[in-house]
């Protein structure tokens, strides 16, 4: 049977790419140079994991494994090398289809995380995820001076956040399933992005800010 | 006599309930949803005793304590209701003054806690102070793209920053007759901050930057 | 012989001057007042380092000595009063100078010291060494509403990031020679800074994204 350790590693890897990739694709329509894309891909990778960890209180995951940082600035080099084959439409869907993946697999991986330090149970491990999941584009967008996705009409943070409560939920209420958990987290966070992106849901009506 | 401890916490539930308000009120005039409310509400409760935490390496207060999250959730959620009773001048009137209550108590909490922990005594409070006061508004209005109050026309740095120097010259100087010194913080923070959005109080002419 | 730890003190006295004074100058153009310059100071002048520190876990350096407060406070002081001696022309040549010479100080000093407490070698040392550099001046630029010097046209993070390369280079291969190390690194940043301002160089085309 896949180990639990197994699957958190190989979805950081896979997590840390995608990420990387995001950052590449998000500079589109920008006149960025390749040092300015290495920056960026490194800060989406590891920015929310660094949040993260900081509050945990715990070493930073990247100085205690730098690979990471290696897998973030190789796959944005690669992405940057490939950049040129996309077209506008392409490079548009794969940015969102990319960053979907990260935010739910960098969601779970981040509740996991303060799950298993007793952070504030059991609020404290969602906000975490949430965290994890969007620090690094928060910082990404601040940087680029772009509006953040937590504040979009898409669904973003909505995803994210019922993901993390998914995964949080069942690591409390039958933490024997935690894999079977994490993964129907990570789906869940995929299909609700695939509806906004895809079916443009959006969030109903009650739910919109009205005044007099 | 009332005890300092249950002090600190009323003005930690009064500020929290105060900042997750003025978030909703900072959203006036945008397309924004109840769950970005939620997480601009959280950032804005929590987010300048968060960085102040990290700064003084202690366990953050809402891990420790997560009742804050839902105070801060339920207080936005009741805010998001009532919003539609209120008219447009009304309620920039009311974001001044819940925003003031909120980063009086909260300059004068920080202060405090730097203070107690002996943090680069005696300029560390102040600072711990005004970070914790602003800084989730910060984040707030950078998360917005709105123009950060710190750097408005208005008096806001100043008053916080006054307030908790004349909370940490009490802590200095009359350690018994702190309870007295952080009342009078707040009061002062209250009424500058008066003076400069009702009688538009501005900082004086000598000390704005001037070029030949 | 001149001793590391007294290099390493000048280094920082200087740097913090040069941040605070580079504060005050990229207020040009704005309508802003003293205390706002005070807190964009402190801001630029602790900023990068107070992450470095966070990062690193070790107590805030200027909580263990206040005194680079006063120094960024009276720098700060000192910029606003003789800031209107300044032309236009010259204020922008003398911000570049003042910022360049900050940043490849304390680049060296954000690597000495997560190299000395083994942070992640040998990639570590010197993202904290480009964070140390550049932490306080995007803090800044954020607050301010600029666009980050990181994304600009002109080399900024390319000269930080090859100065703390070479640094941690000798660092790892020639220990005994560290000192001269830092100096070469301080030199090649300000070398490479002259060329991009006085003599326009950029970042090469094929370095630059481009779209089919």
């Amino acid at each position: 049977m896949i180990s639990m350790a197994f699957l958190s590693d190989l979805f950081s890897v896979l997590g840390t790419v995608a990420f990387a990739l995001s950052a590449v694709l998000a500079a589109r329509g920008r006149q960025v140079d390749l040092f300015t894309i290495l920056v960026l891909a490194t800060v989406t990778a590891v920015g929310g994991g660094t949040i993260r960890d900081t509050l945990l209180d715990v070493p930073i995951f990247w100085a205690e494994d730098t690979s990471y940082l290696w897998i973030a600035a190789v796959s944005a080099l690669l992405g940057f090398c490939f950049y040129s084959l996309l077209d506008r439409h392409g490079i548009n869907l794969l940015y969102q289809a990319v960053d979907s993946v990260a935010i739910a697999l960098f969601g779970v991986l981040g509740t996991t995380k303060a799950w298993e330090l007793g952070f504030g149970l059991p609020l404290g491990p969602v906000i975490l995820g949430v965290i994890t999941a969007t620090g690094g584009g928060v910082i990404r967008d601040t940087l680029l001076q772009r509006p953040s996705m937590l504040l979009g009409k898409e669904l973003y943070i909505v995803p994210v956040a019922l993901g993390c409560t998914l995964h949080a939920t069942v690591l409390a209420l039958a933490p024997d399933h935690a894999q079977l958990g994490a993964l129907l987290a990570i789906a869940l966070v995929l299909v609700l992005r695939y509806l906004s992106v895809m079916r443009h849901w959006v969030v109903p009506q009650w739910a919109v800010l009205k005044m007099k």
